[in-house]
């Protein structure tokens, strides 16, 4: 999406088989600063500091990486060392292993000599497959926000939590494909954007909008409910990052309360993701997601600008004082409108969302 | 209450007629120091710099300084004076002015020799008013986490949300009340401690806690409803600024989110108040309750300790990012289960509130 006056994505190559570009997302919101990578290495390093982050970014990116090091190697051994090293920068990534496995997959059916243009051409298919699927959910999105304007004769207000947006993608991102659509259609938006802690990912939620120039107003996670009670919100919508086949959404810390707040106040709760977040095989969410405990010291520890603009930290509260710091919930699917999918806008219940079942799926399924 | 070995007031007189003592709260939590008060001057430049704070805290506080100036001047004039100069610190403090409006008027009626004495003692049993008024709320939300703890044979998860603690009053606070009390009954119990956004009160109710020797945890506002949907917790009580004589609760804004999670979750759900917080004239509690928008920095600066362990703060935002900061919110009677008063527990309904209504009210009241 646009930073200013130019549209970026979060990665890219400036010619076939030359260097890729990325945006150093460990200095946003404070700094726009892009960054070259020539090498395995160095693709491996800005996965690993978290330079590009994002379940599909990394994928992308690890993709490329592969490319980079063909570049220098191209025989059996250099593609699955590539691979090895990519891979073991994230070692939890879903996202990335699936990139890798696809990518080498495709690469060791093919001479050594074909390799190296494959692997270009295969990362750059995945990054526009991704953009390509973010666009459509985008549509879907967009839709639903102009049916509310058309309704409402005014700016829609939309609340979301944490960033589900194009820099955690490769373009347009999940929840914000549809912010962005609507805007640049001239159909009137404005977000609320919840800070979200620990991590306050609502910053960078809030520096995208602000980039791409769509009226948004930053609030503290406490702030929704009051918001809803008060008719000031129209419409939540919130990423996810697995959604059972009954369409339990597991989202960040926090969404729980807003998808509570959002159906006491007769408000549409939405969750925006690719179909392949669907995890067919959970049946109960509660029971089989495990949610991941992090670092206490994500609570206790603050980042921001000191008084002179530098990048800083303060701790809040001291190693002493005991913390949890659990970094996801589940939504259970009664407290879910629906999913706004790149296939469409689906109910969040089993029987509508069988028909999106992969074949290999449905073959054993049953209704539960 | 306690912090280490010794028990302390959050004010108090060393002698009569001598110095007054505060804990300066703007030091806390990083740092407990006290500070003598000995002029009006001094007393009056604490509760302007929140040195003191908490409605009740401050009202004190200012009696005490009516005591100490009259040391000084007990004439109508310096009377006057001193009453004028401490209610023009905090000007919409009700508390602040209702203790102000008792002691003068007690002290105008006297000769002037003998205010000075009946000044010390009026402040005085202010004080030692509201400490009987949290530890009669202590002993009724006591009973109720030690019947949960006698129903669940072990300790009792509680979550409270800012800080309606001890030194916001004089001692044992409304909400801790019944934490202390507990505890001090070796009732076992566990705390988790809302963070609190933006202002972060969580972190004086956390060294309050610890201060006391009382098992907690802190934890985002994002966290709770995930607790509680996981059984972690077994009752919520909160504060509350007001509370309409149907019940509704108005209190730190994120309380309403923990109210609609606390009924999803079939978990008890209390606002510790004294009585005199009952707003009888409130019918309608959305329409009638302005929710105070407080300034826009809070959200955007954090306060904690830098890396060398000094007080220090990092903006989080832009001044360029668009901010809205709404106070508190409001908690519908429905999703109250009830009011912990120094009177007795009470379903939050006008029916069950109404033996409450003080007799000026009753005469003209009506049920609505």
């Amino acid at each position: 999406m646009k930073v200013g006056d130019r549209h970026f994505r979060s990665l890219w190559a400036d010619a076939p088989r030359a260097r890729v570009h990325i945006i150093d997302q460990t200095r946003l919101p404070y700094a726009f600063e892009t960054r070259a990578l020539s090498t395995l290495e160095e693709t491996a390093e800005a996965i690993r500091a978290m330079r590009v982050r994002g379940a599909p970014l990394i994928g992308v990116a690890a993709a490329f990486g592969v490319a980079l090091a063909l570049e220098r190697d191209n025989s059996d051994a250099g593609l699955k060392r590539a691979v090895a090293t990519l891979k073991a920068t994230r070692p939890t990534a879903v996202n990335l292993a699936w990139a890798l496995g696809r990518v080498e997959q495709k690469l060791l059916a093919l001479k050594p000599l074909k390799r190296t243009e494959a692997a270009w051409t295969e990362a750059q298919a995945i990054a526009d497959e991704d953009v390509a699927l973010n666009e459509a959910i985008g549509r879907h999105g967009a839709k639903l926000i102009e049916k509310l304007y058309l309704k409402l004769k005014r700016p829609v207000n939309v609340l979301t939590h944490c960033n589900a947006g194009w820099i955690a993608t490769v373009d347009w991102g999940t929840v914000t494909a549809p912010l962005y659509m609507a805007h640049d259609q001239k159909v009137p938006v404005h977000v609320w954007v919840d800070e979200t802690r620990p991590r306050n990912q609502g910053l960078l939620t809030a520096w995208e909008l602000a980039s791409h120039g769509v009226p948004h107003t930053l609030i503290t996670d406490n702030a929704g409910g009051h918001l809803m009670q008060r008719g000031q919100v129209d419409l939540v919508l919130v990423g996810a990052d697995r959604v059972t086949r009954h369409g339990d959404v597991c989202n960040k810390i926090g969404t729980y309360l807003k998808a509570l707040a959002a159906q006491a106040n007769g408000i549409p709760f939405y969750a925006c993701v690719p179909t392949p977040t669907i995890d067919w095989s959970i049946t109960d969410a509660l029971a089989q997601i495990p949610i991941e405990e992090r670092a206490p010291e994500e609570v206790r520890i603050v980042r921001g600008l000191d008084v002179h603009g530098v990048p800083s930290e303060v701790a809040i509260a001291s190693p002493a004082t005991p913390v949890a710091n659990p970094a996801f919930d589940v939504t259970p699917a009664e407290f879910v409108t629906g999913l706004i999918t790149e296939k469409g806008v689906f109910k969040a219940s089993e029987r509508d969302l069988i028909v999106l079942w992969p074949k290999s799926h449905r073959d054993q399924a049953y209704l539960t």
